[in-house]
C-alpha cells in the first residue's frame, strides 16, 4: 500500500530500517539537521500528501531533544498535508512523572500527551508504559504493546529446569504474573520495607526461591540499583542463578558497571532504547521489537484489531 | 503585592535575580533538577496558589532544554493553582522558522507558540520578536517590547558627530528608521544582490555612509556572517567608524571570532541571552534588560499599559 510510510527520527534509526525492511517499505525521505545555534531544522523529502504516516521515535535520552524533534516532525507532517499521523513510541519517556508524588510537581507524562496531540497526532502505538494509566491522558486512540511475549519467548528456549518469576516490587506484580503464566512458573515479590527511618532499606522475599532459577522482571531499567540489590539478595537466599529481564534499557548513571558487578547472569532487554557501544556487554543481550512494531503497524493501517498483539 | 511572584528557570538567572531587585520582591523558590537519565525533575518550593506568576526564561541554546523546561514549569505552576502564569520570554527561540520558507517544512515557531498555550501559559512578554507576525500565532495577549531605547541611549551618550543608522537587510528598515529617529540620523540599506547564479553576493550600499560613523542594527547576531562583511563593506565605502548593535546576542558558531577579527570597534547587544565567559570579549558590550522587563511586569500586574513602554 503506497500510501503507508514509515519515517524515522534520530532516536532509533535501526529499528525504523528494521521495521520497513519487515513490511515491505522504503524508509520515508527526511532530513533532521541543525543550524548553527543547535535549533533542528526538519525538511521532508518526499510528497505525502494523504498518506498514512508512522514516525518511529523513542523519548529516551537526551529525552528533551528527542520530544522536541517529534513535535517538530509532527508540525512538518500535519503542514504538509498527511492523512493520518502515527506516533510510533516505543519508549515513552517522562513516564514515571505520571502524578504528583509531592505538591506542587508536574505530571510530565500528561503534558508530552497534551504536547503530541497539539502538534498534531492522530494516534499513538507505544509498548509497556511505566503506567498503563498514561493511555488515559490522551484523547486520541493509543495502542499499548507488551513486551512480556518477546522476552519469555527467549528465556523459554532456555529450557531452564526450575524457574520462578521474580517482581521486585509489588507495582510490578502483574507483570511477573504474565511472564510467569508464559512461562508456567511461580512468582515472587520483592517486599523492600525500611525498618526505621534513616535505616537502610532491606529486601525480604515473598515467595519460594531456594534452588530455582530466578528472572526478575521489571519494565525499565534505569540506575540498575533496585536490580543488582535483588540480584544479590536473591542469591544470598539460595537462589541457584539470577537473570534479568527488561523491556527498556535505559541503562544511566552507574547502571552497566553495576551489572557487570551483580550476581545477574545475563540482562535481557529489547531495543526500544538502542544501547550505544559503551552500554554492549556481554551481559546484556538485546532483542528486537521490530517484528512485534511493523506487524501492529500493519494492524493499524489494515484497521484490524491490534489487541491480539498482546499475547 | 505578596500576590506576584518571579520565578527563573536556567536559561537567565542573573537577570531574574535583578528583576525582582529592581521589582522588589524575592525571587519565587523553585529547583531544577535532573534524574539520573538527564530528564527534567521541577519543584516549586512555596506556596502559589491564587498568585500572578511571572516565570523569567530565554529559549535560547540549549533552545530545546529550554523549551522543555518552561513548559514542565508552566505545567507545574498551573498544577499548583496559580492564578495567572506569565511567560517572560526575552529571546524567542525558533523565531526564524515563522514560515514555510521551503515545502514541507515545519513552522517551529507557531509550534511553540501551541505548545505554551497548552502547557497553560496565560501571558507572554516577549522582547524584539523576529517577527511582528508571532504575535498573531498566540491566542492569549502577547506584550511585545522594544530593545531599541536601551541601544540607542547608549549610543546617544557616545555623543558620535556625524552618525548613519544601517540596515543590514531590507527586512530590518523598519527597526533601523525607529533607531535613526531616536538619533536623529539618516539612515543607510545594505542592499545584498547576487549578481549571477553561483557567485558571491555584492554588498551594495543605498544611502550615504561616507565619513560617517556607521551603526549596523539588526534584532539577532547568530553567526555574526552578515554584520561582518556589512562592517568591512562600511569601511571599504568609506566609513569613518563602524558600529553593531543587535538585542539578541545568539553568537554562535565562529561568531566571536569573526567579530574579533572585523573592522566593528563595538558590537552593543542586551543580556535577553546571557553571554558565558568564552564569548565576554572587550569588544562586546552587554546591557541589561532588567529595568525595562521589571517596569513591565509592574505594569501589567497593576494593568496598566504596556504600550508606552515601547518607546
Ligand atoms: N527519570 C526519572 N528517573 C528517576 N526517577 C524518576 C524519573 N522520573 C520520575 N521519577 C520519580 O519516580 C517516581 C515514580 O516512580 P514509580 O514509583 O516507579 O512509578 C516518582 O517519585 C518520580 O518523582
Ligand atoms: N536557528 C536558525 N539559524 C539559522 N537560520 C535559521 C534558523 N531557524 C530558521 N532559519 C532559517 O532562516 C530563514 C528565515 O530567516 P529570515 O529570512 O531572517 O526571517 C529561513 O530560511 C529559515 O530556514
Amino acid at each position: 500500500d503506497s500510501n503507508l510510510k514509515v519515517f524515522t527520527l534520530s532516536s532509533n534509526p535501526e529499528l525504523a530500517q528494521e521495521i520497513t525492511e519487515t513490511i515491505g517499505v522504503p524508509l520515508g525521505k527526511s532530513s533532521v539537521q541543525r543550524f548553527s545555534d543547535g535549533e533542528i531544522q526538519i525538511n521532508i523529502e518526499e510528497s505525502i500528501r494523504g498518506c498514512d504516516i508512522y514516525v518511529v521515535q523513542s523519548t529516551s535520552s537526551p529525552a528533551n531533544e528527542h520530544i522536541m524533534e517529534l513535535l517538530i516532525m509532527i508540525d512538518a507532517l500535519k503542514r504538509a498535508s498527511a492523512r493520518t499521523i502515527n506516533v510510533v513510541l516505543p519508549y515513552y519517556g517522562y513516564a514515571r512523572q505520571d502524578r504528583k508524588a509531592r505538591s506542587r510537581e508536574p505530571i510530565t507524562a500528561k503534558l508530552v500527551a497534551n504536547l503530541l496531540e497539539t502538534a498534531g497526532a492522530t494516534r499513538l502505538i507505544t509498548l509497556d508504559l511505566h503506567a498503563t494509566q498514561i493511555q488515559g491522558f490522551f484523547d486520541i486512540p493509543v495502542d499499548q504493546l507488551v513486551g512480556v511475549p518477546i522476552l519469555a519467548n527467549y528465556f523459554e528456549k532456555k529450557n531452564f529446569e526450575d524457574i520462578v518469576i521474580v517482581s521486585p516490587d509489588h507495582g510490578g506484580v502483574v507483570r511477573a504474573r504474565k511472564m510467569a503464566d508464559r512461562l508456567k512458573a511461580p512468582i515472587a515479590i520483592i517486599d523492600k520495607r525500611r525498618p526505621k527511618p534513616n535505616m537502610s532499606e532491606v529486601m525480604n522475599i515473598v515467595g519460594n526461591i531456594e534452588g530455582k532459577t530466578a528472572i526478575i522482571i521489571d519494565d525499565i531499567i534505569d540506575t540498575a540499583g533496585t536490580m543488582s540489590l535483588a540480584a544479590n539478595a536473591m542469591v544470598e537466599n539460595g537462589a541457584e542463578a539470577v537473570y534479568a529481564c527488561s523491556t527498556h534499557p535505559v541503562l544511566s548513571g552507574p547502571a552497566v558497571e553495576r551489572i557487570q558487578n551483580s550476581k545477574i547472569k545475563e540482562l535481557v532487554v529489547t531495543n526500544s532504547i538502542p544501547l550505544p557501544d559503551s552500554k554492549r556487554i556481554s551481559k546484556i543481550k538485546q532483542l528486537s521489537i521490530a517484528p512485534l512494531i511493523a506487524k501492529a503497524i500493519v494492524h493499524v493501517h489494515e484497521q484490524r484489531s491490534v489487541s491480539r498483539l498482546f499475547d
